[in-house]
C-alpha cells in the first residue's frame, strides 16, 4: 500500500494541525501584504496589520474570524479586472498555463498556475496515484478530451513521472475508446463516473467483453455517482474492476484521495480543511453534514482562504484501515449546498434520489426534474429500462414511486423513455434539473 | 536572438560531425547488442560483431555501409510484433507515452516515449521556442486538439518550461480559438499553415481583425506550405505576423528549427542527417534536391538509424545569418519522394504546384488531381476565389493554365467553385490527389 508522504499521511491529528498551521501562517502573511483581492478582504474584517493576521493563523477558532470566499466574489472580481482579477500575488511570478471551472453554473472562473503550482497540482495526483499502489507496470487510459477544463491534465502529468505508460484518449469515439483500452491493455482507467457507464454500454452493444479487459482499477471523479452505492456496484459489475472516487475542484486542486477501502480522504498537508454548517458557518461534529471550506497551500500566487466550495460531506476522523489519520468523508461528497432540499424538514441530496434510483434495480439511465410548489417538492423523473431488466416497465415505474414515497414522503412522477433517449457526455453532468422560477427558497 | 545551445549550434562542421559520431558510435553499439530489429539488420548486412558496428561508427562513407530503414518495415515489424516491434532496447525502460503517425499513408505507425526521450522531445522545442526569442512575457496558443497525434504535445511542455503562459486550445471551433487568441493576447500561434488560413478565415467572416490581434509570431509544421513564398506572404498579410515553419516527423522527433532568419535548420546536435538522392541512394551536393535520412540521438530505447523519411530538401551548408552551422533547407521541405511527378524529365512536387497557384493570386483555397496517362502528367485543379478578388473567374482560371503552361510545360484544366466548396481542416492533409490507378510510374 504507497503513500507519497507516509510520515504527515499517517501522523497524529496535532501533527497535521500544526503542519497545517505553519503553512496558513506563511500563506496568510503573504497574502495579506502582496495579494490585494485578500488585502481588502481581511482589512475589511478588521485584520489590518500583519500582526493581527499572524495571531489568526495560531488556532482554528482564531482563523475562522477570517471572512469566507465564494466563487461569485472571484467571479465579479475577474469581471471588474479582467483578465486575472485582483486575487494575484504583485508582483506575480508567470503563469504557464489557465483553465476555467466547467461553467455549469454560470459564467466559468479562470484559474492560472505558474510553473509551481502546476507542480504541486501534479504531487496531488502523485499522493492518488500512488495510494492506489499505480508502478510503472500500469497503463492509465484517461477517457477525456483534454479541452478547457482542468481535470485530468495533471493525471497525465502524475502518471508520467510514475513511469506509467499513459494514454491520452483525446479526439476518440467512445467505441475508439473501448478499443484502445482492450488493445493496449490498459489497467487503470480514469473518468466521470457517468462517462464509465457510457464505455461499459458502448461495448456491449459493440459485444465487447469489458469484464475480461485488463482494467482492474477505474478512478472517478467530477459527479457525486461513485459515492452512490448502487451506482459504484453497477460500475464495478460490468467492468469488473474496483472503483475509486477522488474528487477534485479546478478552483481549488484536487482535493481528494482515494484509498485502497475506498474511503474518501482529503489531502490535508496541502490543504486546510474546516467542514461547516451551511446555514450558520459553525464546525459540524464527526459524522455530521458540512459544507467543504478550503485553503490551499499549493497557489501562493492565486490562492483561495477560507473557500465555500459549497459541497457537502460527513467527516470522520478515526484512522482508516489503510493506515491514514488524514480526514475521511463517510460516503463521499454527499451533495452540493446548492442543490440541497428541504422535504419536511429533511436535507435531501441529489445523490441520496440516485440511490434510491439505483437500489430499485433495472434502470440504466434517469434523469430527475426537481419541481417546488409552496414548501413541498415533487420529482418528475424520467427511466431508461436495463436491456436485460426482469419487471415490465409498469413494475418498475411503481416501485420506484413506491420507494420514494415510503422512504421520503416524497411524491415522484416516473415516466420510462426509449432506451438512449437521454442525454449522455462524458464530461461532468447533473441528471437534476429544477423547474418553475416561483418555488421557495432552496436553502 | 536565442539558443539552447550555442556552443553546438554555431560550431564548425568538422565540431558538428565528431559530436554526431561520438553520439552515433554509442547509439549503434547499444543498438547492435540489445535492439532485435537493428542487431538482425546489421547482422544481414555482414556486419555481425561489435568491432564491425565500432568501425563503422567511424566516418561518414563507412557509416552508409549500415542499410537504410524505411516505414513500411517499422509496420511490418509492429504488425508481426505487436504492439511494440522489435525495435525495442531488451530490457527495456518503462514507456509513459504513445503516439502515432498521422496514417495519411496507411496503418499508423506506433510510437512510445520512455520519461528520457519524452524530456528529449520538448528540449527539440527548446531549440525552436528559444531560437525565435520566446520567453516568459509571451503567451502561446496552440490551435489544435489534443489526441493521438504527437505533434505539438511536446510545444506545451516546452512552453511551459520557458515560463511562457501556453494556452491548449483543444475542444474549441475555430470561432472560439480567434476569440481565445484575441482575449488572451496570445503572441505565438502554433498549427498548420492551412489552419492559419482557416482561422483567418473564419475571424474575417465574423468581422474580428486578427492583423489588430497581438500574434507576431506563428509557428508552422505538418504541410509544406509554410515555404511556399505564395502561402507564407499570405499568411503572414492575414494575421500581420511572421510565419516560421518548423518541421518534425512523430517517428522521428521535431527535427526542424526555424531561425529568425525564417531559414529552416536541422538540430544536427540531436540528429545526424545524411541528405541521399532518392533513386541512387549517393549523397547529394549543396543546393540539390535530396532525400532526408535521419538517425536521431535521443529515443535510444526505439531509435531510427539511417531512416528513410521521403522528405525531400535541398541542403545548404553556410553560415546563416542567424549565427548558426547547422544545415539549413534551401525553401524547405520541398516535397515528399513519394509525391515526385516527373515531367519531361522535370521532378515537379506539389510545393512547386502550390508556388505557381499563390503566385497567380486571387485564390484562397485549392485542390488538386494529378492525372497520370503515359509519360505525361495533367492536373485537375478546383480553386475557391478571394473574396476581395480583382479579376473574374475566367480570367483568373486562365491565367492559372497559361502560368503552368508557360512554366512547366503541363496541361492544367482550372475549375472555379463556390467559396467554401473545398475541404478545409486543422489536420495536415495534403490537397493533392491522384487519380487513375493504370499510371507510369512516378519514381
Amino acid at each position: 500500500m504507497g503513500f507519497f508522504a507516509r510520515g504527515i499521511e499517517t501522523a497524529p491529528r496535532a501533527a497535521i494541525e500544526t503542519h497545517q498551521f505553519a503553512r496558513l501562517r506563511s500563506l496568510l502573511e503573504r497574502s495579506s501584504l502582496d495579494n490585494p483581492f485578500y488585502r481588502t478582504k481581511f482589512r475589511a474584517a478588521g485584520l489590518g496589520s500583519l500582526q493581527d493576521v499572524i495571531e489568526i493563523a495560531r488556532s482554528p477558532d482564531r482563523f475562522r474570524q477570517l471572512p469566507t470566499s465564494g466563487k461569485q466574489e472571484l467571479l465579479d472580481d475577474q469581471a471588474a479586472h479582467p483578465p486575472h482579477g485582483t486575487n494575484v500575488l504583485s508582483p506575480s511570478p508567470p503563469f504557464v498555463r489557465q483553465h476555467q471551472t466547467s461553467g455549469t453554473t454560470g459564467t466559468p472562473l479562470k484559474v492560472w498556475e505558474t510553473r509551481q503550482s502546476w507542480e504541486w497540482m501534479t504531487t496531488l495526483w502523485l499522493y492518488q496515484l500512488l495510494a492506489l499502489d499505480i508502478t510503472p507496470v500500469d497503463t492509465i487510459f484517461m477517457a477525456f478530451n483534454f479541452g478547457h477544463s482542468l481535470g485530468l491534465w495533471n493525471v497525465l502529468d502524475a502518471g508520467m513521472q510514475l513511469g506509467a505508460l499513459t494514454l491520452t484518449g483525446g479526439g476518440l469515439t467512445s467505441l475508439q475508446r473501448v478499443d484502445s483500452i482492450v488493445h493496449n491493455r490498459a489497467t487503470v482507467l480514469v473518468c466521470t463516473p457517468s462517462y464509465a457507464l457510457r464505455l461499459a454500454e458502448v461495448a456491449a452493444d459493440n459485444r465487447i467483453d469489458i469484464r475480461r479487459s485488463a482494467v482492474g482499477t477505474i478512478i472517478v471523479g467530477g459527479e457525486p455517482g461513485a459515492s452512490v452505492a448502487g451506482t459504484r456496484d453497477r460500475i464495478e459489475r460490468l467492468w469488473g474492476a474496483r472503483l475509486y472516487d477522488s474528487p477534485g475542484l479546478t478552483e481549488v486542486g484536487h482535493i481528494g484521495l482515494a484509498c485502497p477501502h475506498q474511503g474518501v480522504h482529503l489531502v490535508e498537508s496541502e490543504f486546510y480543511v474546516e467542514m461547516l454548517d451551511p446555514e450558520t458557518q459553525r464546525p459540524v461534529g464527526p459524522g455530521e453534514a458540512g459544507e467543504i471550506v478550503v485553503t490551499n497551500f499549493g497557489r501562493p500566487a492565486t490562492p483561495v482562504i477560507r473557500y465555500r466550495t459549497r459541497d457537502v460531506a460527513r467527516p470522520v476522523y478515526d484512522m482508516c484501515p489503510c493506515g491514514r489519520t488524514f480526514m475521511r468523508l463517510e460516503g463521499g461528497i454527499i451533495g452540493r449546498s446548492d442543490d440541497m432540499i428541504v422535504v419536511r424538514g429533511v436535507n435531501v441530496f441529489p445523490s441520496l434520489v440516485e440511490a434510491i434510483i439505483r437500489e430499485c434495480g433495472d434502470v440504466s439511465e434517469y434523469s430527475v426534474e426537481i419541481v417546488g410548489t409552496q414548501d413541498m417538492y415533487s420529482l418528475r423523473i424520467k427511466i431508461e429500462l436495463d436491456a436485460d431488466c426482469t419487471g415490465g416497465p409498469e413494475t418498475i415505474r411503481r416501485r420506484i414511486e413506491d420507494t420514494f414515497h415510503r422512504r421520503l414522503y416524497l411524491k415522484t412522477d416516473v415516466e420510462v423513455v426509449p432506451a438512449g433517449a437521454l442525454p449522455r457526455s462524458g464530461a461532468k453532468r447533473s441528471r437534476f434539473v429544477r423547474v418553475e422560477a416561483d418555488k421557495p427558497s432552496l436553502k
